[in-house]
C-alpha cells in the first residue's frame, strides 16, 4: 500500500512508492559527463567574453583578468534587468511590472574540467562566501525583496554551460513557494512558539532513520515527505534565518558537509544530473524567529509530468527512510 | 525589458522574456516519433495483459476482448491502490494516510499506429465520453475528493507507452495547486460576485492578442502569465464548475476544439511531446459560482531548473501574444 505524507512546512501531500520501492540502480542513469574541452567563457584568459565582474577572489592579476580563484560576473542573458524602475500598473484586468532584478553567475572554478562535488574543500568554501558576500551586497538595493542562490547541475537540470557554476536571482517580489513555505513555518511558530525546521532537525536525529550524517554544525537528511526521490536537505543546527549571516566557521563546516553530501549522491546515483538551491529567507526582513535557512539538492531522476502539473502533489517512487540508508552506508568518496 | 506578469487566479508571478523572444524555431525540437511497432498491452488481442476493463465502447467483442473503440482499465501499476481505508494517522510529528485512490489509464484508440491528433474528431470525442462517465462513476465513492484527467504524450512528458492514451488518478485529499486555484478564484468572487474565468473569457475575446481560437461554445487562449512557451487553455465560454457536467453538445463541440487545438500545436512546434491536464471543480462539491472548468494544455519546450523549483517562479522565454499569434495563424492542418 502507497503512502500518502504531508510536508509538515507547507502542507504540500506526496505519494510514497513504498511496494515496489526504486533503488539507486533503478533509475535510469544518464550521468553527467566531465566538461568537454571547448572555448568556455569562464575560462582563464577569456574574462573579456563575460560582462565585468562585480567580485573575485584572485591569487593574482587585475580586474577582468585570469589569477581568479571564484569569480562573480552579472548573466549575459540575463533574465531581469537591474536598471530601472518597477512601474507596477494594470493591463486589463491583469497585473504587471518591469522586470527588474539581478541575475549574476558565480563561477565556481577556473578549472574547466573540475566538476564541483571534485573541487576541494577550500574551493567551495570560498564559493559559499561569494554566495554570502553577494547576498550581502545586494540586499542593500532596496528594490529586491528576495534574492535566490541556486546551481543547476547537467543538462537534464537545466545547465547550459558545462563550466561549474552556480546562479544568483535577486527578485523585486517574494515568490509564492518561498511565501508558502515561510507562512507555513509561521503558523506553526504562532501556534507553539518554536521554530519547525528546529524541531525538524531534533526529531529526525533522534529518530535516525532519514539521516544522511551530521556534524557539530549541520544535520544532513531526507525530509518526511520529499517530492523527489533521494531530495536532500542540510539544515544548520542552531537556528538562523538567514543565510548571509552565516559566519566563518559556519562556512568551513558547510563546504564539508556540502563537499561530502554531494559525493555522497554522486556514488549512490553515479553523477547524477541535480539542482541545489538555498532556502532563505526575504532579505529585506529581520531575523526571523520561525523561519530557518536550509539546502535543498534535488537529483534529477524522475521526470514531472500530468499528474504534478496538475496537482502539485508528488509520486515519489523512493521513501526517504530508504534513500537515507543508502546515502548513510555510502563513503564519502 | 522583461515583464513581470501576475497570473490573476492563483498570484503566482512570471517573468516573460520581450526582447528576445524565442519563436517556435528557437526550441530544441525533438517531435515526438510515430509508436514503434512493438508489443503492446493495448492493442487487439492484448486485453488480458491488463487488468480487466472498468469500461469500454464497442462495436462488437464481449468484455476484455478485441472490439472495442475506447477502453479504460486499471492502471497495472497503480500510484494508489483502490481497497481499504484511509487511516489517518500521526508519525512523529507529521501526518500520513494510506495511499487510497484510483488510478486508470483510458485507452484512446485501438490503433497502436495512431497519436491523439490524429484521431478522428468522432474518437476524441468518445474519449471525453470515457473521462465524463468514469469521473461519474467514481465521485459516487466519497472517499475521493479530487479526480484528474491527463494525458502525457512523448518520453520527455512522462509518458512510458506510446500507444495512445490519457490517465485518471482519484485522490482522497484536494490537492495543493487545485486549492490554491479554486481559491483565488473564490476570492476573487467574493469581491465582485462573477467568475474570474468568465471575466477572462469575455476580456481575452475583445482584446484579441491573446486568442488561438473560438467557438460558439469554447475559447481557446494563451493565458496573461503562462509558465511555458505555447501554453494553451481551453475554456468554456458558458459558465460550468464540473467538467462531468457538460452534456453531449458540449462534449461533442469540445472534441472539434481539443483536436484542432492539438492539430496548431503539432504544425507549430513540429509534434513536440506535452501533457494536458483538466482542470475542474472537487468532485464532491456542489456546483460552483466561482470556478470554472478548463483543459490547459503544456507543450514541453523548456526544461524547469534550480530557479523554479526554488521559487515557483517561471521563465516563459515566449510572450503569450507571440505564441497565440504563431498559433492563430497555423492552419487546422
Amino acid at each position: 500500500m502507497p503512502e500518502l505524507r504531508k510536508d509538515p512546512i507547507t502542507g504540500r501531500w506526496v505519494i510514497i512508492a513504498t511496494d515496489r520501492a526504486k533503488r539507486p540502480s533503478d533509475f535510469i542513469r544518464q550521468s553527467v559527463p566531465p566538461p568537454a574541452a571547448t572555448i568556455c567563457p569562464f575560462d582563464y584568459g577569456n574574462e573579456h567574453k563575460t560582462p565585468p565582474e562585480v567580485l573575485a577572489y584572485r591569487s593574482s592579476g587585475a580586474r577582468d583578468q585570469a589569477g581568479w580563484r571564484v569569480r562573480v560576473v552579472p548573466n549575459k542573458f540575463p533574465v531581469l534587468g537591474i536598471e530601472g524602475e518597477l512601474n507596477k500598473q494594470a493591463d486589463l484586468m491583469y497585473d504587471k511590472m518591469n522586470g527588474i532584478g539581478a541575475h549574476e553567475v558565480i563561477i565556481e572554478t577556473p578549472d574547466h574540467s573540475a566538476t564541483f562535488s571534485d573541487l576541494p574543500e577550500k574551493q567551495i568554501e570560498e564559493v559559499l562566501w561569494a554566495f554570502k558576500d553577494r547576498v550581502s551586497d545586494l540586499k542593500k538595493d532596496r528594490r529586491f525583496r528576495y534574492i535566490l542562490l541556486f546551481k543547476n547541475h547537467g543538462e537534464a537540470a537545466g545547465a547550459s554551460l558545462e563550466h561549474s557554476h552556480s546562479q544568483l536571482i535577486a527578485l523585486p517580489v517574494i515568490p509564492g513557494s518561498v511565501k508558502e513555505e515561510v507562512d507555513g513555518a509561521l503558523f506553526f511558530y504562532s501556534q507553539r512558539d518554536r521554530c519547525i525546521f528546529c524541531d525538524i532537525v531534533r526529531q529526525e536525529i533522534t529518530a535516525g532513520v532519514r539521516m544522511v550524517m551530521e556534524t557539530d554544525r549541520f544535520a544532513v537528511l531526507e525530509p518526511y515527505a520529499p517530492r523527489f526521490p533521494f531530495e536532500t536537505w542540510i539544515l544548520p543546527k542552531r537556528h538562523e534565518s538567514h543565510f548571509e549571516e552565516s559566519d566563518g566557521a559556519t562556512l568551513q563546516n558547510l563546504a564539508w558537509v556540502l563537499r561530502s553530501t554531494m559525493r555522497k549522491i554522486d556514488k549512490v546515483l553515479e553523477r547524477p544530473a541535480y539542482n541545489f538551491i538555498v532556502h532563505s529567507s526575504p532579505v529585506q526582513d529581520a531575523p526571523l524567529p520561525h523561519y530557518h535557512w536550509h539546502i535543498e539538492i534535488i537529483p534529477k531522476l524522475t521526470k514531472v509530468a500530468g499528474f504534478e502539473w496538475g496537482t502539485g502533489f508528488y509520486i515519489n517512487p523512493t521513501p526517504p527512510e530508504e534513500s537515507a540508508r543508502f546515502l548513510r552506508e555510502a563513503g564519502l568518496g
